[in-house]
């Protein structure tokens, strides 16, 4: 109950024993082709180019930016977090110009303000749902508004636990990894890109490991797939099986999962007497962030929890650093089950 | 029994079934202490930053370059296959002056070539072992005359399979793969950088993702860890039960194995009337290049060997393309009853 890693689903675990193909062997370029296929059903998306980065989600955001932006270029970026900050510092060893837009951290991100902050960016970059924080950003104003700028979303925490609408809401890129909502463990990001954004793809990006030019003749393509780099067969099995439970499960029910055990969460920290942090109505389900009771040493809690009760929760990060926790309610940890359990804890600890 | 992944370890395909901890709590730092441990056995080195960067053996070849060369600099490689051109292109995107040192596929990397390419190079690359051509290149008069230049060397395939002594050899920065000889599925590529090479670390990399600088605070120290990114828990575990099975058999005996079955096969290709492609002297026991038999569609056979035996075994690359093959006999794969295995499906093919 961690940010992340979860718990995976236990189809999960069965699929790496799954024997391990080669990366050019057609029943493994079909099963990539069929994750990828899962993926644009999470993403809710037509977008071709879509997969896996073989990465955790940070080498996502690492190729979202190196891919689309170069010396020279504004990126506008919308900072509430920890993530919103890294993608400034992933954008500007990129040689971008960035525009760092800070909000309060525990707010969303004002789309007004990020949309106003620069007349023609190349890129605009905010982060859906904030780890660090457990806020919420909406995209569809980013999206409707954004111009000739082209939009880039941080869906790490978001994707499989709140809704996401690549198409709907106008996003260009957009990157997830696959230890939250996802219920598989670190390894790979998901990535999609919108054929409006492979419009200005550079063709030499400073990354070879990341270049979306080369990537793409292996992960799409109706013929003979180019060889790139190995790709992490094991980890992708666990993918398949992991999307294969969210869409069994169906997005819709996921989601509700999702809002049901984070609020009942919510409501047992307040009845416990703890205040939340993140703004009401921007709150994620599957992140909550909460203040430690006065007094009470955040750090040892969470060092009792773990020993004692075998429940794993995360310290605060910016402002709730030493002041409280980020509870994570993800994939096949978003149980009402776990709910009890870490409240059952925390009124021990604290009784 | 292609040029890799291989078919990991048992061991390996049941430690992805631990339960998954997240990247800071204790008891999976001190996993990864161990793992760091272990790599530093295979790779025969004292150097302290030694881990598996999160990524496939070409992330661990751009980490290589990228934290290490910068625009200007001048960057020497010895290429004899396909991944001596990639560290030219990787290289070259990190902003390097590259001086390209070509040698016929097929044949080792000429140390004394090498070393006369440039007066004063920052950095001098060689592919140890060629997955392309099968080939070794020897490392020992380039780590003894290298100056002041750092020497990287690749050894994905070699890792597990032949001798490599990082100390002994004096090479600088070296990177390997899981899925070769280590018998683990592909994910994680293991690097070890020596003091001498820490000492020309770039601050500030162009890769965030891939930055030593802060990695070394997660992976190394004696105290508290800083979180970079989420580590690939459960490609940790696996790495963790493969460096288990090779040092539990013995560094010496796997590459006896390798040796032995390597040999093996080679011999019983060339009983076949078939011609081997590397260089005696220089051939690689895990990774076997030859030419099919005249006439004989080498597609064709492999689809044969695929569909009909359950074996796969690689297309060649370069001179090789279309004329041959790449069979590989890499960690749990290097066996004499594969060898056996392939040696009579091609018997019965041919015949």
């Amino acid at each position: 109950m961690g940010p992340g890693p979860c718990n995976p689903y236990p189809e999960v675990i069965e699929a790496y024993a799954r024997p391990v193909l080669g990366h050019l062997d057609p029943d493994f370029i079909a099963l990539m082709d069929e994750v990828n296929d899962r993926l644009r059903r999470v993403f809710q998306t037509a977008n071709q180019l879509t997969f896996a980065v073989s990465g955790t989600g940070s080498a996502g955001m690492e190729a979202a930016f190196v891919n689309f932006v170069g010396p020279g270029d504004t990126v506008v970026v919308g900072v509430n977090g920890v993530f919103g900050q890294r993608m400034c510092d992933v954008a500007a060893r990129c040689g971008a110009e960035v525009v760092r837009i800070d909000h309060e951290w525990g707010r969303p991100v004002d789309p007004e303000r990020v949309l106003n902050a620069h007349p023609n960016p190349k890129l605009i970059a905010v982060v859906h749902a904030e780890t660090s924080t457990g806020v919420r950003s909406d995209l569809d104003v980013l999206g409707a508004n954004k111009g000739d700028a082209l939009l880039l979303a941080d869906c790490v925490t978001s994707l499989g636990g709140i809704d996401v609408q690549i198409d709907a809401w106008g996003v260009d890129i957009a990157y997830s990894g696959t230890q939250k909502c996802l219920g598989v463990p670190p390894g790979l990001a998901p990535l999609t890109v919108s054929e409006r954004a492979l419009g200005h793809l550079r063709p030499v990006p400073q990354s070879w490991y990341l270049d979306l030019n080369m990537i793409a003749k292996y992960v799409t393509g109706d013929g003979a797939r180019a060889y790139h780099h190995t790709a992490p067969i094991s980890m992708v099995y666990a993918l398949h099986a992991g999307l294969g439970a969210l869409l069994d499960e169906g997005l819709e029910a996921s989601h509700a999962r999702h809002a049901d055990v984070g609020l009942a969460l919510q409501r047992g920290l307040a009845d416990l007497g703890l205040e939340l942090f993140a703004a009401e109505g921007y709150r994620l389900p599957q992140l909550t962030t909460v203040y430690a009771p006065d007094g009470v040493p955040e750090a040892e809690v969470r060092a009792e929890l773990l020993r004692d009760y075998g429940v794993e929760i995360g310290g605060g990060l910016g402002e709730l650093a030493g002041k409280g926790w980020r509870i994570g309610l993800m994939g096949h940890t978003a149980r009402q089950r776990n709910v009890a359990a870490l409240l059952g804890a925390l009124a021990a600890i604290f009784g």
